[in-house]
């Protein structure tokens, strides 16, 4: 038994004395990332460039990049160099033979291919890690914020026997749209700790990079605010309910997502487009079922005090703090916060008391990073652990 | 009879065939504005220079202001120039002798100063329409968004008898805070149309022009939001209360404002700095006590319709539109509809179903215009039309 | 003989006592926009909306666009509402028979499609006034800046006898690119003063809006500055000889333009894309062929002195002061300034001593007015008042 | 003989296999830290938490924050927390006596107050590394930006000597102006390869935290550029030459800096305020002595290969690379090349020929890193190397 700490290039991260038989010691995971040169991709491959267990194999693109040298290739968007891992490899078209001496597949596709490409992926029996959209409704794919709800990879299974034809080793797990990330992970952590939230209204000021590039236009947010962005709402509103309920066995002994049922659990979701780079900014407010609910500084305790599994178990990529409350009354900032265990945490601040439901907060979390590339790498790193992977 | 048509600088505004004798017939009323070189009283300047009522005769600012021209004295940042009948006046000391030859003062002061100041001009025999918050709580002064209650002027008489001495002229009315100002306006609307609110939560991204000048550091708020504003949310929470709510007479036979008692009303505001010049952005939830809520389009049309006192009776600064209520789904934006009716309407859009309240929609005011300066100079010309002002 | 005062919507234009024949009292004159959903197109149609002598007749967009009322085909992103004269016009192709009754045609095309249209336009016998680029280079088509070189229009006979088969009526008039536009107008009025300018030293930062929507992504310009604009130094350093040049005649009889070879004028500019709405920002150094050069007072009284042609004529957008020089140490500022004149203005400001060159001052113009169509309908009332619109 | 390659955190800094005797097998030098509170005293303290040599001994700031726990006294803006190293140090008032354990004290002093401190500290025998201007004139203070002329060290004994009473060990070092540091830098490693230059002509785009805080407000840089910063263009005017120039022995013995005198050169600065929170750009354009010129790829070289002493000398904040060149025709942008080298780089593009003077280019530095506190930190790093700090 070893640890994973001297594993991880950040000495803020997770010292796991408990971990089960470490994946350092075992030769690196090989892994593919799809969508490799768009925002999403890009960051995966700044964070797999480093990463303790995985090392980038493939790159996969449109057609029109591949053959390219991934350096030549990506339209580089990030603050750091292209790492020299990835600088020099050959980019090939998403299809499934190109990227056979992968374990782990990571989608940063965009929605409008990513569902045709990650099912033919998943049916030549790669393991798909996905930030795209297309499959987070389907009745058998596990929607998750690796830090609430990653026991849903106990879906996956059924998700393989009921494949057409069926697969051993091939899954797709999806990660959650950014701005539910930020949300869910609080809301999580006070079901824990109060039991289940009845109501939410939650208004989001999200940043230009959540719509990747080139996104917004400058003329559309200099100066402005956009008080939507299409199909937002209904995200947050769907995916909340998912995340946060549980798994059902009906009685033809198949298992279903329960969508909180276990107590309806009302959403609201406003959602605006800030002129901010990185970092969503969310104003919440709950209601408890428990009467009387828990008190402002109850919450804070709670909050600071949760600790997801993926922590406890070992994953390299989850934060060694998983919420900061802050006690400042003008924090969180996303220009100032966003950077918080390099974007995997998540900030809560301004918990007080609602005039018309209980309880209400301010919650930053990083859309780039806990909200996208990060979450589908913690998933990786849990389902590794797990034996999932294979 | 005549109509106030031709008197208005703006193609825009109202015909009102029904106005009371018009005011346009007369000499010019002689007002004064207090606080001249700030961002509010910049306005006022702007506003009044070609107002068909008013005449700017005197000019009030701190003692280092005092001696110089305007022009020398004020920091300048309107997009229009120093208007030539204020560049050459000579700013004064905000003392009550310098106006006596004013029948209306404006007050664009700042709150650390505003009490005393305004105080000494009421007792001074002046009436003081005033933009500061320091007497918006007293229980004698009126707090009138004039596109809502107007009639809350009603409590004057009271204000001037219980005055040690009692006045026969001099009087304050305050308006309200900018964020409040947009949120009661549509909610007005509603209460007229529907009944009783029950509940509002109500969020806001409000513009850096609401903080005046110097007011927000730029490295405060560039790529950035700050999630608070002090004593903003408190603002919202207990002005709307005042405004929304009626007068009733107590059995001492003194007026006193219910505060909406009628029916309570409970108001959640969460108030945000965004990186925006002017126009504040507000989401809102409401529910309502009427069961079932109206629809939807139900309160498209209610806010439609919505016709105010004050532009019936022939206000010439009150836009001949109050509401304008947007199809598109990114509507309103603050860079595009906050010139709406030269600032001095409201925009609604994303009118649609809360999952948790009711109905929920987004509204842009302009917080320098009705949000400000505009509901004083409106306040003043329904004074006049009521003659209140002497 | 009558004046063209009556005839403006703005108070600030000008008396033209000595105008010819005035326009006013004939049928207005019809005129279509090309590329009229795109930017460029939008600002045409507002400025044309309240023309004392135009009107919209035809609008042409691309086959996407054709059958649409202009409400349903484009994306208005001004800040006044869409005219109502064009509200409702059906858009068509651009395609000449489509707009065989207007006798003037201004085009917002870009630059991929703008060659073809206005080549068949003017083979067409239209009188295309173009701002796309395509034609500036083209030896026979006068490249004018309203307030600077309309004489240049003398060349338009040779271009109609020259084109095959040679022309009656039809003609393509250029006008300059937004960041060239700003810089000669203050220029032109240096060299009418001092002589010769023989070096230009430029260095620009402009408004996202000269790209046009949705041009420049926000991820690339929100914290941060894009020192590059593509082909936009070339064009500085092109444009700026061509119409600050005059037109020789070649021993063939024919017609030149000279190139500012009289006294050979190096430019060298750079380019940068700021976050600024609208309004391009040019720091200038130059240096006088005479010596000594003329002092810094001499350039402001000279610049505050200059009158276009244009203005003396009668066109009624020309900008009443076509220059204003700042005192203030901090001015030009495009928010602040970039209105001065409706935007038909240019404003100068620090003008100062060059240590290396002459003389150095800031100038500021509004590139999507003067900078863009409010220079092609000046260049087209201009050609009107001259007879060369027939 | 070791080499400091442990002792610096970040891995892309210097290996100086032929470092003199290590500073870090020596107990840590004990420094102080005045105008600790601020903006620069801030970028100090986060610089000197891990640095290899210098431990935080005292902090000093104005009577309203003495006394108080350095965490409770500051207004901390920066994107990673208060150092633990400083949170609980009670700060002082910024007098010698509380700083007498200080072998070395670094100044982020504000200029009103910067004089009189830092002259009263030096002569308490005091080290002084100040990043006000106060000094800077001072004909026996250097002005030393690190990568270029930390040899005008030799001034020191000169200024020791003539202090009344004569000094052994206290003396005042400067560095230069955030904008001239980015400029002279490329301009150094130019002169060291094709000798003086004749003309230079820069324009600066300025990030608004060269203002301090709150510094600039808002309502002055949003959608907008200030054409001016006060006193800026005669500082880089100025500075420059006294950096680039000599120092030269009179006849009575005394040295002084020649001001560039051995061939005159002619600057010209151009200075403006842009909405970009960290990172100055500037276009240059210059004229050599020699012809002919050297050519771009010449200029490009040259750059690169610029190896400063204080790098060969082992000082371990200087950066590995001191200019990158980049070859994109968009680059260097400040939001993606600010943090190159951690800040202390300098980034150039663009470099090509000017058509007035020679070559003209894009420089990009962080104004916080080598525009402020880094370059502090290399000075003092430097005169530790060579004995002058005792």
């Amino acid at each position: 038994m070893t640890t994973l700490s001297q594993s991880h290039p950040s000495p803020s991260k997770i010292i796991a004395p408990n971990a089960p038989q470490s994946q350092d010691s075992k030769p690196k995971i090989k892994v593919g990332v799809l969508g490799a040169t768009g925002t999403v991709g890009q960051r995966f491959i700044v964070l797999l460039s480093t990463h303790p267990w995985f090392a980038i194999e493939s790159l996969g693109a449109s057609a029109r990049s591949a053959g390219k040298a991934y350096k030549d290739a990506v339209k580089w968007k990030q603050v750091t160099p292209i790492p020299s891992v990835a600088a020099d490899i050959t980019v090939k078209e998403c299809l499934p033979e190109n990227f056979k001496d992968c374990q782990v597949v990571f989608s940063g596709l965009d929605a409008d291919v990513a569902g045709d490409i990650e099912g033919a992926f998943r049916a030549a029996e790669l393991a798909v890690f996905s930030n795209a959209k297309n499959y987070r409704r389907d009745p058998h794919v596990p929607l998750i914020v690796p830090l609430v709800n990653p026991t849903h990879l106990s879906i996956l299974p059924q998700q393989q026997r009921l494949h057409s034809p069926p697969l051993s080793k091939g899954f797709i797990v999806t990660n959650a749209n950014c701005s539910t990330t930020g949300c869910v992970i609080p809301l999580a952590a006070l079901e824990k700790a109060f039991g289940p939230i009845e109501s939410l209204v939650v208004t989001t000021m999200q940043a230009i990079s959540g719509a990747g590039y080139p996104g917004v236009s400058s003329l559309d947010i200099l100066d402005n605010i956009v008080p939507h962005i299409g199909g937002e709402e209904e995200k947050i509103e769907w995916e909340t309910l998912k995340i946060l309920g549980g798994i059902t066995e009906n009685e033809d002994g198949l298992k279903a997502f329960d969508m909180h049922s276990r107590k309806p659990l009302r959403v609201s979701a406003s959602c605006n487009r800030v002129p901010v780079i990185d970092g969503h900014t969310e104003c919440v407010s709950v209601r408890f079922s428990r009467r009387p609910p828990p008190s402002p500084q109850q919450v804070r305790e709670a909050l600071v005090a949760y600790t997801p599994e993926a922590l406890s178990l070992g994953c390299p990529s989850a934060p060694r703090k998983t919420i900061v409350v802050h006690e400042e009354p003008d924090r969180p900032q996303p220009r100032l916060d966003r950077y918080f265990q390099d974007g995997a945490g998540v900030n809560v601040g301004r918990v007080r008391q609602c005039q018309v439901l209980d309880i209400k907060f301010v919650v930053l979390s990083n859309n780039v990073s806990i909200g996208a590339a990060t979450s589908s790498l913690i998933n990786a790193e849990y389902a590794v652990l797990k034996g999932v992977v294979q």
